[in-house]
């Protein structure tokens, strides 16, 4: 094939649009959306029909030890490292239809297209679902890609439990995906990944593609609070150490934070309280206040941190409890390879499709790639850039010129 | 028996003292407490002992559709209401081995005390276990004398359901004590219950009695707090409805209010807090607020409840989230029987026992037992006023005075 003829290759999109409904048929939410929790039965289904998919393609399908799923084209050149493209297939519990789907289902388009259009590419080309993205089963986050950029341990990651104490490991047994493969441990020649924006910026400025030049600087937290157990009734005011008071607290005070950055965009977000024995009779002796908050830029999101640590003992005071940080965590520190970079710039450019470069605000495996090979996150649009919402909507118009440029530029990459 | 022999009856303090060590190792806490929640394996291995204890004395016992047991002590006229004597042997997550322990065990110890002394009662005496006092595992607490008393149906209570959706009576069956009576339908001529103070005034004052003259005015309420759920990334502040700050800003305003009434000994509280999808990457859409709020007098507690009600709107809109009140309830409104009120101030005169006349600011089951029939409370003293901790403490000497005017009273009551 000439180069003249592949300046403007263009997938499948009604056969990538079933894909989506048929994902969006299993383990649909009360209200249209999502809820296909990592490594829950829904989830064992999608991965079903994405390895049956596969395989009617003739793609070849690897399993790891943490149900990371491959689905490999090869490649003139066997021995070179791939192009991996990927995302996730898991939701939040109340989730969209696009959210991570977008992502490995166009990479399979993008797999069909090279087969539709009888390319050959020099370097093979694999597609990855990666395990629990959402982080809304097992915490945290991302938690699979991490291990496999080396950034965190299988057997931590195998012994993540969810609210009921099940772990990771034991329901990759349950489902059958506890793959022979090893996690990580290869060489990739570069990850691209799409995925809608998950914010307003692309609909309201009038683009229908993204390019992600780097990230928010986010920092999470979690705070312990401790206070003492004693008789919701007789106890007097100052006696009182209860610790969803001292809790409540600090989450206002990190929600007054987030609103003093506002100006700049900086945001904080209380995401998760946990308190103990928390039973109406008794006053709580411990809680757990997950927190997390972002800028466009470090220096910013430190001035919040030292703002939120400075809070703290005021909330500490006026509950009469104990609060301290008891783990802490940065992301968003990353740099996305300028190779890719100007790849995808140029693609667009000679598709004539607008991009708007922009930072990412929410985190995604990408980031996790982006420690161990050279990687590029490309955006499309969604409605309202409402998400992690059953609501989570987008039409095929917005997401085809996303899609054409990543097949456009994925062949540029691997080579033909 | 004349009358003078019997003005000064004693219980065996030391037989007690065994029952309560008995106790204290059927389900005891890491900390030397008691984790025995309602129903739970230790509530049925406890039950089983009380059973046994009663039938090697020859009490006849009953066990009702809920599980309340009821051990009987015949009187010469069988046909007479008997008079009954109870609390609960269930505790809180991490409780005490007295609170509830002192009602059940020092009315077997009574009981016993009678046949010592070859006392014969013309009416029937009864001790009394209720199922479900603490609300610590099904809400809410005083389930089972609530239902016994005519205030709430048999099926409502059966339905209850823990944290984990097991209902009270699954939970009944499996541990075989969903018996054959039905609940209550049946008269009483009294109700004795005594149980440690669960404050500090006893000790403070120097009083090893009290006599519980009415109770502090209580309201519960339930607070909803509808959001919207989002991408805890990319949505910026103006845009956030979390459900999570929404229940926090109202918990410290719950909260300031019982400070504002501290002055007068009233006292708020936040005892649970539940949220949904509660979970990091995003804003939860739901979440609700178990708060309750008391004072010595309804008018003081109806103010309370008025600037709780005004500091919601604030809350509401601080947190772009909507806030209701989804149930309300009042508890302490109540009278106990006057003449039973006379019996234990004239018992304690003629043992010569000092008797501190005091509101209860805890719910007890005796308030439901009051709107059934003549009923009368007792407190004996707790170390430091500390309760629902296992750290709860109390010797057998501050216990004797009580457990006497108990026995006494009683006698008189039950008429020999």
């Amino acid at each position: 094939m000439s180069v003249a003829s592949r300046t403007n290759l263009s997938v499948n999109g009604s056969r990538f649009w079933e894909t989506i409904a048929a994902s969006a048929a299993i383990g649909t939410g009360p209200e249209g959306g999502l809820r296909r929790l990592a490594l829950d039965d829904a989830d064992r289904e999608m991965r079903d029909r994405f390895i049956a998919w596969c395989e009617e393609a003739d793609y070849s399908v690897t399993v790891d030890r943490l149900g990371n799923l491959f689905a490999r084209r090869p490649g003139r050149d066997e021995s070179l490292p791939p192009v991996l493209i990927g995302s996730h297939l898991d939701t939040q519990a109340a989730g969209g239809r696009f959210d991570g789907i977008v992502g490995v289902l166009g990479g399979l388009e993008v797999l069909r297209s090279l087969d539709d259009l009888g390319i050959e590419t020099q370097r093979p080309v694999e597609v990855v679902n990666w395990t629990n993205e959402e982080g809304a089963r097992f915490t945290p986050p991302m938690l699979s890609s991490a291990v496999f950029a080396g950034l965190r341990e299988l057997e931590w990651a195998l012994a993540r439990e969810d609210d009921a104490g099940v772990t990771v490991g034991a329901e990759l047994d349950r489902i059958g995906y506890a793959g022979p493969a090893p996690v990580g441990g290869r060489a990739l020649d570069s990850y691209f990944e799409i995925h809608i924006e998950q914010g307003p910026r692309l609909e309201a400025e009038g683009f229908q593609v993204g390019l992600v030049t780097g990230a928010y600087v986010a920092r999470g937290m979690i705070l312990k609070i401790d206070g003492e157990n004693a008789h919701s009734g007789p106890t007097a005011m100052h006696l009182r150490q209860n610790a969803i008071v001292g809790a409540a607290m600090a989450a206002v005070a990190v929600n007054d934070v987030g609103w003093r950055y506002s100006w700049c965009d900086g945001k904080s977000t209380v995401a998760r309280l946990e308190a103990w024995p928390n039973k109406p009779g008794i006053l709580s002796d411990e809680a757990r206040l997950f927190i997390d908050f972002r800028s466009p830029d470090a220096e910013t999101t430190a001035k919040m941190e030292a703002e939120i640590r400075a809070a703290l003992p005021e909330a500490a005071r006026r509950s009469q409890c104990r609060i301290e940080v008891a783990e802490d965590w940065t992301f968003g520190d990353l740099a996305f390879d300028p190779d890719l970079l100007t790849l995808v710039r140029e693609t667009a450019g000679r598709l004539e499709v607008p991009l708007l470069e922009l930072p990412s605000q929410a985190g995604h495996d990408a980031y996790n790639l982006s420690k161990l090979c050279p990687t590029v996150l490309i955006f499309t649009p969604c409605k309202g850039g409402i998400t992690h919402n059953e609501k989570e909507d987008t039409t095929l118009e917005d997401q085809l010129p996303g899609l054409n440029v990543l097949l456009n530029a994925v062949v540029e990459r691997a080579a033909v």
